[in-house]
């Protein structure tokens, strides 16, 4: 199964740690793209040494040959919401994993998306119990 | 002409001046849906009242019924980039406004995207300027 992970970059890296894990659980179940977003010396410049255009062509060509879309939006970032849009118009299965924050609220362009799963969690391994019954 | 703004609201309001400025300058070329992005008194909470699959649902109908869509997309929202994201996929045509800052880099995915027109400016009168030569 061809997996694309979205996660922000450009959007704050505080995440990217937990980024990292979530790619880790989610290879069991097959080849997860854009990996290197869990990469923690990745920082919110982004990939060094392509431009715009050739990140933007890479991983619109993973995302489209991706069966499963797993995004973490809980860092607001732009680049997540465009590729959760591109997925939903493919008809992709698209899951959101969320980490609800007292102050804060989730885009109803997400939240209020009948077209994708959105899993609310706070600790890791809640968020990985529900992949696995989804993956399994 | 049926014209979509979209800016962000939960991801932030810092630009809400802004956007009614730029709302008040495309009414002259057609309807603008989702006028109340401009409305200075919505804050970061969104819609009161409104469900956010209502929301979602509204939302996507004005969307996908406009002709064209201008994002002010300076303030990082999931939002806007979804909503950039499912006018991209339908072939709509799309207008990215977007003010560089020392520091902050915009999304690849709209910086490279090779489907949308990205404005680049300081003051609004600038973005006014390419806004009528594109719609006059």
């Amino acid at each position: 199964m061809k997996i694309y992970f979205a996660g922000s970059i450009r959007g704050g890296r505080e995440d990217a740690d937990l980024y990292a894990r979530i790619i880790d659980f989610l290879k069991q179940y097959g080849n997860v793209y854009t990996e290197h977003i869990g990469d923690t010396s990745l920082t919110d410049k982004g990939d060094e040494g392509l431009s715009d255009r050739q990140i933007y062509d890479r991983d619109m060509d993973w995302l489209l040959k991706s069966e499963v879309i797993v995004a973490e939006v809980t860092t607001v970032s732009m680049g997540v919401g465009y590729e959760i849009g591109r997925a939903v118009a493919s008809g992709k299965r698209v899951i959101c994993l969320y980490r609800p924050q007292e102050g804060k609220r989730l885009s109803a362009m997400i939240a209020g998306c009948p077209d994708l799963r959105l899993i609310p969690y706070q600790r890791p391994e809640e968020a990985e119990s529900v992949l696995s019954e989804i993956f399994f």
